[in-house]
């Protein structure tokens, strides 16, 4: 069986069953809008007003809530379908797959960096179905392709079926408006107290789906579509025309009918739009805007332009051609959604604000700049940063942003030096900003050092960093609940946060605030090698009754990624207690799927640690490949210059490309997933299996992996910096980078040489290190590295 | 067809098809559970621990809510199914009807009071399934018998399936416990702050699925279960043996297989637990107590027995044998459930507290008595009764019961009036309450006397009842939030209240007490024919900004029940507007399904009247039959001898008997629901549809007017008033009441007498009303009333 076919220009993936990977998808998204869209019809959609709000909707009142991980499919579940019956002999099948699942003849599905396709083809009948996004506004374009492959006259109907769902107690209606050309669903956002009919009067309450050909007939109840035939068959679709109906206070549908006679080599084509709307006159400005050919086409090119706005700096040509799909393709694709619309969240954690924008340093690093500024304008009087940075006027925080976490400050050098080294941007560090805090303002750089001083009191006697009810790893929040405990990962990020600021005090000329930083990293260093070395790993914290965990003593959570990783890059972790750690993950935690965030698993509660050990083993907080922990270590691993194991590592977070590694993931690798399935020696199973959610800080840091690591293509004061970091098995390397305005492209190639010689123009540079940077310049550099 | 069979006894309800009326079920309930079954095998259940919580769940994240009506199912909704399959021929179908929809040759479900069972025919089987519930432990006991009526040696596959849905995002898993016997599923309820740990600590996080007779297989994974056959035709059937999957982080279910080779007659009985526990020894526990034959013909026999002791005080024989049935085995059944668990919530609406437990005057009036001193206990300093009453420690104010209302007050005499006449027990009035407002605490006379001048004070300059943010009818938010506003309803309804108290004072000999209430009710009666009459019906309220709303100026929203029926009850109206406003509801509110609550129905927002006009036309609070409104009607018609209208009305409140109103009511008449769909001009496709929701207020009240209105047997001081209201075309009735311990069993005729004359033992009475009652004593009376 071939699942895959990475096509001819490699930027898209396809899939030619739609039962092999179930839950196998892609996700578009624009300004406003997100649609993650599975092989099967199934499809979750979100639009923020301002907050996440959904224009088609579960079979029943569903929860509000944050993104969810291995999203649940059922036969209910919000999708988009095409029924095609045969009106000869009543023979009915449904494209995509769902809700028939009949054994079609040919599958073809197909996710392309902006638009989402599929090609289904049964009964002699093709049909081809395309998803695209505008890219400022919150409307799905479908089009409908049917083509007539029997070389017969054919009489067909085709019945687009689009479920709006359960959409409140509050009214909830639908019906055929002829005025506007499709089915119109409303409602009410369901609400108690006044005020808060205020706040949703001008939601998009109603649900549109406009047909540019007038349909046959129609039903908009859902109930009376399925009837007792369910969905795989439904009662609706036995008659010669739907029924017309009208919900009321009913479950709203939108199914329509198209009646056709097809000659032998007939085909029709049909577009729809599907979205949410305040009122009848949005919906007539969307059909006009968007429901026309020319239309079509132009919002196509304009959102691929969108879309290629995000691809990056960097394309490789490396001996792993999956890789270089992935990062040339792909990985900016997802480092660019995370940058562009914050997860679409009113409320990010700060520390995913600021590692998403980060990322954007590598594509438009001016939205970095000012990411860090709106961040900053948020700090809080003592220096601390606040648990989540508010976006939109009236936005709150929510969920775990309401637990305080001690970690914040840290992010804000580690992700400022990629910014910094990619732009050389220092006086940004001048800028002024005004904060609730202060009223006359302070400068970046002022207010870095806040947080940094912060950091460094937010310490116990021993000199270690309280985690209050979480660090990081948001699940772990009975470490520290009563004010004492401590995290034996914040502690060595601390450290490594405060030579990264000395760094740039020592650059500014500042050698006094360079020293106290850096006096201070070594005071926590030291402190974190006093009490938390286990003697061949780090322990992960002290509980707030003075156990400390993560340690050999434990049988469950006996080893910790991220204290172990960090250690390398806050410098804690000496040469040979480097060696030790690293034999240590190599035996302990390593899967085929990934290295694991700890292990063993927790098999129960373990209250002085917390709500991780609740977590289904195996889950991402309990001894999953969680690949943000894992993207820190391979980063750590390149600053050490370990190019086998952090190839390894990080290959292993793109699924594939062996057939079985796809279908255990049941991952297309169009975007690195928060987790992988651990648990592997538990629970062989499901171990490797994705979580399917695209939102993850890993992707920027893999990103960054891959330009400072693997090509070794870093900013360097007024300079780019060359040294490739090729594993075992690679003589050659091609890299083309954008930097500074300038163009980069590289012939690495492993050479007699005992350091990393850079050619430029036949001449040989002085050091691996190119200045005299012009916007608009291209270097054409040779570059041999030892073998 | 026929569709329904009330058996010999009269105590059951049948329906022998599975698609006429595809929501109607039935529900169970214990002290500490509820469940509504359908007769198609759809269950919503819950329990309390104590706010509601589930053990099987719907197949995606859920909203916490109050309980929805008209509840929309679906493939994957939580269901208690049976598989048969044929292991000769491999022919599938299911029991009781879903998930496979097979068109069976006999379908039986059957509705008693304290157990609902099915007889499923098809494929030459007969599969019996009963559910019944133990009194006290949250548990679901069911029986399943297969019986070979086939004549014939058959091997066949019994595959019980429970879906349990999805749990939570924290942990979620599923094994079969060959220790416990049966599949055990675990989760732990989402929380994210550490407090929640603590409170949610001891949460009955397991579901358990525990058989009798171990199975031969099992699956506990619901994808695995389900496949690509679908729920219609699992692909886990098509195997030999189910795969004994275990679920780790995916969705769990339990579905176990039973191999049989029955001979020519041959039969196999099952019995199966499901339900929720803390743990695996609560588990082993509930196996020890429940699961053998012994025990369960144990529990029938409790729980018919709990139930039996909630039958109420009356027993009728009419010419309307559909409404006595109703009346001698549902209607007192759904009072004793609303007065015996509160709806299941820990914080009920005031006046549904006061309500729900007026009803049990009528069957344990002790608990009436405990509650109302329980809500006294939270009166507030000013008199006024908070939104909601908290029954259970941590208890909090949720939903609607955030928003103030100003109507609590009203209920305390209006309700009490009920207790005190069916009990005497006017020392209840000399109680004392301490409250958190009353260091030393003041008698329940002195309390609902601040109440009554709590009400008095509400008023604005002219008079009339404040709003705020709502009346009894909750969705009224928007009259009065500015704080000016008033309500139509809630001022005839104080001048009501006011009365009945007063009579309570003059009882006392409190004559001050009960003049200075008498002329506050005339002021407000004067109040509100001053400003409120429109000519031939009262107003529903004048809005914040002086627009009197409910009157023929409006075009939607013109005439409202409630003002008229309380006009009535608190003596505002006078007999010419009484024949005007009776005249005008006939005209403008009757339909074929009750009387609507106003109408027309709003098309739109009316933004200065509220929320109300957002739901949809039809539903509950926009133009519906809302039977709580109509049951206050009816009483009003009671009390002024209308028994014609009276009767018509309280009729419509049944579904039946004629099989066309069942079809369109959709409900089983084993209870009143809060609603049937409205708007019969507008939307008559949908109108007399049932909510299918059976908490309602309206119980205890329909209760009281066939007591106290139909009946006509009231108490009055020491004695027993005799007053029946026959409708025309009744010539007799016979009634068994229950009054005080004594047992009255009276023939009424109609006579050639001028008014009621009652004869007992040969003996007239020297008026129509019986003292010197005796607990113990029966009184066979012969009562004549005029022609």
């Amino acid at each position: 069986m071939t699942l895959l076919h990475p096509t001819h220009n490699g930027d898209r993936y396809e899939l030619t069953s739609p039962t092999a990977m179930p839950k196998a998808g892609g996700f578009l998204w624009n300004r406003k809008m997100m649609i993650q869209v599975t092989c099967r019809g199934y499809a979750t959609a979100q639009f923020m007003q301002p907050e996440p709000a959904k224009y088609a909707y579960a079979p029943n009142l569903e929860a509000k809530t944050f993104m969810q991980p291995e999203q649940n499919y059922y036969a209910h579940h919000p999708g988009r379908f095409v029924y095609i019956k045969d009106e000869d002999d009543g023979q009915l099948f449904s494209a995509p797959y769902e809700p028939v699942r009949a054994p079609v003849d040919s599958f073809r599905f197909s996710v392309g960096k902006s638009d989402i396709a599929w090609t289904v083809e049964h009964l002699g009948i093709r049909v081809e179905l395309t998803l695209g996004l505008p890219t400022d506004d919150v409307v799905e374009l479908w089009t409908l392709k049917v083509v007539n492959l029997s070389g017969r006259a054919r009489r067909v109907s085709v019945y687009p079926y689009f479920p709006i769902g359960y959409m409140s107690w509050m009214n909830q209606s639908a019906e055929y408006r002829a005025d506007l050309g499709g089915v119109v669903a409303s409602c009410v956002t369901p609400y108690q107290k006044v005020a808060d009919y205020f706040k949703n009067k001008y939601f998009k309450d109603k649900t549109y789906f406009l047909c540019e050909t007038p349909p046959h007939s129609w039903e908009t109840v859902q109930q009376a579509f399925e009837g007792e035939g369910g969905l795989h068959a439904p009662s609706a679709l036995r008659g010669a025309e739907l029924a017309r109906g009208e919900a009321r206070y009913e479950t709203p549908a939108a199914a329509v009918q198209y009646r056709l006679e097809l000659d032998a080599q007939g085909e029709r084509e049909y577009r729809f739009l599907f979205g949410p709307a305040h009122d009848d006159a949005e919906i007539l400005a969307m059909r006009g805007k968007y429901l026309n050919p020319r239309a079509y086409a132009d919002t196509r090119r304009d959102y691929a332009e969108y879309i290629e706005q995000g691809r990056g700096c960097l394309e490789i040509e490396t001996p792993d051609p999956e890789l270089d799909n992935f990062v040339n393709n792909w990985l900016a694709r997802q480092v660019y959604y995370h940058g562009d619309v914050n997860r679409l969240t009113t409320d990010p954690q700060t520390r995913n604000y600021l590692q998403d924008n980060m990322g954007m340093s590598y594509i438009r690093p001016a939205v970095t700049r000012a990411a860090f500024l709106h961040a900053l304008s948020q700090q809080e009087a003592s220096g601390a940063m606040p648990d989540g940075i508010l976006l939109a006027e009236g936005a709150e925080l929510k969920y775990i942003n309401q637990v305080p976490h001690t970690d914040h400050c840290v992010w804000l050098p580690v992700c400022l030096k990629a910014y910094l080294d990619e732009t050389a941007d220092h006086a940004m560090l001048d800028e002024i900003v005004r904060g609730a805090d202060d009223g006359q303002g302070a400068t970046v750089f002022e207010r870095i050092g806040r947080a940094m001083d912060w950091l460094l009191e937010a310490r116990d006697e021993r000199g270690l960093s309280y985690i209050a009810q979480g660090d990081w790893c948001d699940p772990m929040n009975m470490v520290g609940y009563k004010g004492k405990g401590v995290s034996g990962w914040l502690t060595v990020a601390t450290a490594y946060a405060l030579n990264l600021w000395a760094e740039v005090c020592a650059r500014r000329g500042d050698e006094s605030r360079a020293a106290h930083f850096r006096a201070g990293a070594q005071a926590v260093n030291d402190a974190a090698n006093q009490h938390l070395w286990d003697g061949d790993w780090y322990a992960r914290g002290i509980t707030d009754d003075g156990v400390t965990f993560g340690t050999k003593r434990d049988h469950e959570g006996r080893i910790w990624l991220n204290p172990q990783a960090w250690a390398i890059l806050g410098g804690a972790a000496n040469a040979e207690r480097r060696e030790k750690m690293l034999a240590e993950v190599d035996e302990q935690l390593s899967t085929p799927y990934g290295v694991a965030m700890f292990a063993p698993p927790f098999s129960a509660m373990r209250e002085d640690v917390g709500r991780v050990t609740q977590k289904h083993p195996g889950s991402a907080e309990n001894g999953a490949v969680y690949n943000h922990a894992a993207v820190f270590y391979i980063y750590s691993l390149y600053t050490v210059g370990d190019a086998n194991r952090a190839y390894k590592l990080l290959r292993q977070m793109i699924p594939g490309p062996a057939e079985e590694d796809y279908l255990r993931r049941g991952q297309l690798p169009v975007f690195i997933p928060n987790y992988y399935r651990g648990a592997y020696h538990q629970y062989p199973g499901q171990a490797g299996r994705s979580s399917q959610l695209f939102n993850t800080g890993t992707a920027s840091w893999a990103y960054r992996c891959v330009i400072e690591g693997l090509c070794g293509l870093q900013g360097d004061g007024d300079g780019l910096r060359i040294n490739p970091r090729l594993p075992d098995g690679w003589d050659k390397m091609k890299v083309t980078r954008l930097f500074r305005g300038a163009k980069f492209v590289l012939d690495i190639r492993r050479g007699d040489v005992r350091e990393v010689t850079v050619t430029q123009g036949g001449q040989r540079l002085p050091e691996a290190r190119v200045t005299g940077i012009a916007p608009g310049a291209v270097h054409h550099l040779t570059v041999l590295v030892p073998t």
